[in-house]
């Protein structure tokens, strides 16, 4: 694993979960510039609300997560355990609570223990190292089957940067984020104005084209941090920057999919002969997010009807006779007519743990693609006995 | 079972589906003014665009409907089968084929056998009696376990009118219709302006007030025939009539949902405090819709923070603060803050076949409630095994 200079992070167990680490900690030795998303949820978590007002700032060293409860629909009392939760770590690390980013996750509508993230924050701290990432990619997980991260490095005028990020999944994931926490972390830097956006483009392009269950989280928190410690990232490199930064949230958002709850294959949805990106998008995360597709999907049964069913109800205009229809390479569905397919169809979804669907709404040129993942018996079993 | 006077039903088996029954035919002695809805789904099936067109003249004779075949996305040819089956039922009927409503239900894709069809329509016409309508709803069946009938009468100036309606649901059932087909039948008569109205209102409060699974069929039609053999509904009765209707309507679509693929229970989301109208529906469907909450329902697990989650991603301004929620009238959050509910909450769960979700969104005075179903591991056994 490659670690940013200057960072350093912790995983701990505070007790809030029955079992394992659930209290992270990510501290950076000089000041970040920090950019930040957040759920579009209007019920958002007492965290989101107080990360929110950091964002704004532009400015954070430190980030502190747990997992086991969300501290959301909580109240003022929920409001307060976040900012204390902010003030602790601020104390413990010599730096200001408005320096410090607060991260939660899990059940909605119970109180945050704050007393057991008071007791536990001192061993995070005294736990800070570079080999600490791992332990608090663990620490964010709540139904995630493995901890989430990854890495890339920007060679800059010679200076080698790095890109690290970690993520938890798991269900409730749809564009617009998800339950979805991730914290990426670099050693290089840009003006603020220019981190926003690059920031934004890399989002549209890794979270926000994937979906699990088109649910959407009070908690979703995606931030990244530039300590600029390996320099500034000259206007002529920034293209080569946003490109690492695209692959690493990209494929944080590709292990999310693949561990999403309960999910057996990993689907591309992919939309072409849009009129515009935003009609294919709406098709691409219509079709992604049909419970019908999914679960036929599950059942490698290849009944592509329930994808044109889903497509006819995506909001386009779409007219049956221009719509064409692949998957995994195979026509099954040409501007209006069924092709006979059954054999290969049917092979290539017992033999493949990655399927392709590729539409073509025949109205224009644009296009997008959305990762999604089967609906299976465990996602319901997970999802039926979560907090009880 | 009462029967409106001049009506007759049959259901017979064609060999569409591997097994059962699977074709239905009704028809009236008389002319019929015929009103219709159809599925908003942008891919129609070939039978919802031959019907359209017969509903749009305002009258019909006959309904010939068939399952285990939806006869969409099939081109032309599927254009043509369905133009034919109306045919043939004309033929044998002595009726004209633009007096004939057709609708098919089942899988998506495959051509209509259409001999089959021919082959088994005399039957079903040999068959036609006031004892065939079961029969018929037997015969439009797809994962339906149940038949759906239903049937209530109206006084007017001392004759007593019928009106009888069968439907299928099971899956694909969403606002706007579902994979659902209903058929309702009266003897009475209103004029068509004042019957279209009267049907579209009974519609918003029962097929359009349902939700399974947010998926929406290319197949669905809900037709109303009315032959007026008791006589014209006078104005002053027709608040009577339409009470009656609607009685129906609900209780068919009351049906649907508790038969719903999978389902253990049946769940009232009754959303209060809308500004508007528009606002509460939006709210209702979103929470009705909600994988989470489903889940949740089907586990018996009270974990009220889904359904904030699910009301903040509505597309409603909501203010937290302003919320309030009950479930089987047990307070669990008001106006931002939990209540303390555990074991009051756990024990209805475990005792209830029904629950009720009263959601107070605190904005205004509109409600609207809408009727689904929790989503079980049957519904995605059942659904990914459909076709093969």
């Amino acid at each position: 694993m490659r670690v940013p200079k200057g960072f350093k992070a912790a995983g701990v167990q505070s007790g809030i979960k029955k079992e394992g680490l659930d209290l992270a900690l990510i501290y950076s030795e000089v000041s970040c510039i920090a950019v930040g998303a957040f759920t579009s949820n209007k019920v958002k978590a007492a965290p989101v609300l107080y990360s929110k007002k950091v964002i704004n700032r532009g400015k954070a060293k430190a980030i502190v997560a747990n997992s086991g409860c969300a501290n959301a629909c909580t109240g003022k009392e929920g409001l307060a355990n976040a900012k204390r939760m902010a003030e602790l770590t601020a104390r413990l690390l010599g730096i200001l609570p408005q320096e410090v980013l607060v991260a939660s996750t899990g059940v909605i509508g119970e109180r945050l223990p704050i007393e057991k993230v008071a007791q536990a924050l001192p061993r995070a701290v005294e736990e800070l190292s570079t080999d600490g990432f791992l332990k608090a990619a663990e620490a964010i997980m709540t139904t995630d089957t493995v901890p989430k991260i990854c890495w890339d490095t920007v060679k800059v005028d010679g200076e080698e940067g790095v890109i690290l990020g970690i993520a938890k999944g798991a269900g409730m994931i749809n564009p617009n984020l998800a339950t979805m926490l991730c914290f990426i972390l670099t050693d290089l830097k840009i003006p603020l104005p220019e981190l926003k956006q690059t920031f934004k483009e890399a989002l549209g392009l890794s979270f926000n084209a994937i979906t699990v269950d088109g649910e959407q989280s009070t908690n979703d928190s995606v931030f990244l941090l530039a300590n600029g410690l390996k320099g500034l990232v000259p206007p002529h490199y920034q293209a080569k920057f946003k490109e690492a930064l695209v692959e690493v949230m990209r494929e944080l958002a590709f292990q999310i999919v693949k561990d999403a709850e309960g999910a057996t294959m990993v689907v591309r949805v992919i939309v072409g002969g849009g009129k515009n990106l935003k009609e294919a998008k709406k098709v691409a995360h219509r079709v992604a997010n049909s419970l019908l597709v999914k679960t036929a999907l599950f059942g490698r049964d290849p009944n592509w009807g329930r994808i044109m069913a889903a497509l006819g109800d995506s909001g386009v205009p779409i007219r049956e006779n221009r719509v064409s229809l692949k998957i995994n390479g195979i026509p099954v569905f040409e501007k209006g007519i069924p092709v006979p397919y059954k054999e290969k169809l049917q092979r290539t979804f017992l033999e493949s743990k990655e399927i392709y669907i590729e539409i073509d709404i025949g109205r224009g040129n644009s296009h997008f693609e959305v990762l999604t993942c089967d609906l299976s018996c465990d996602y319901v079993k997970i999802n039926s006995q979560y907090t009880t």
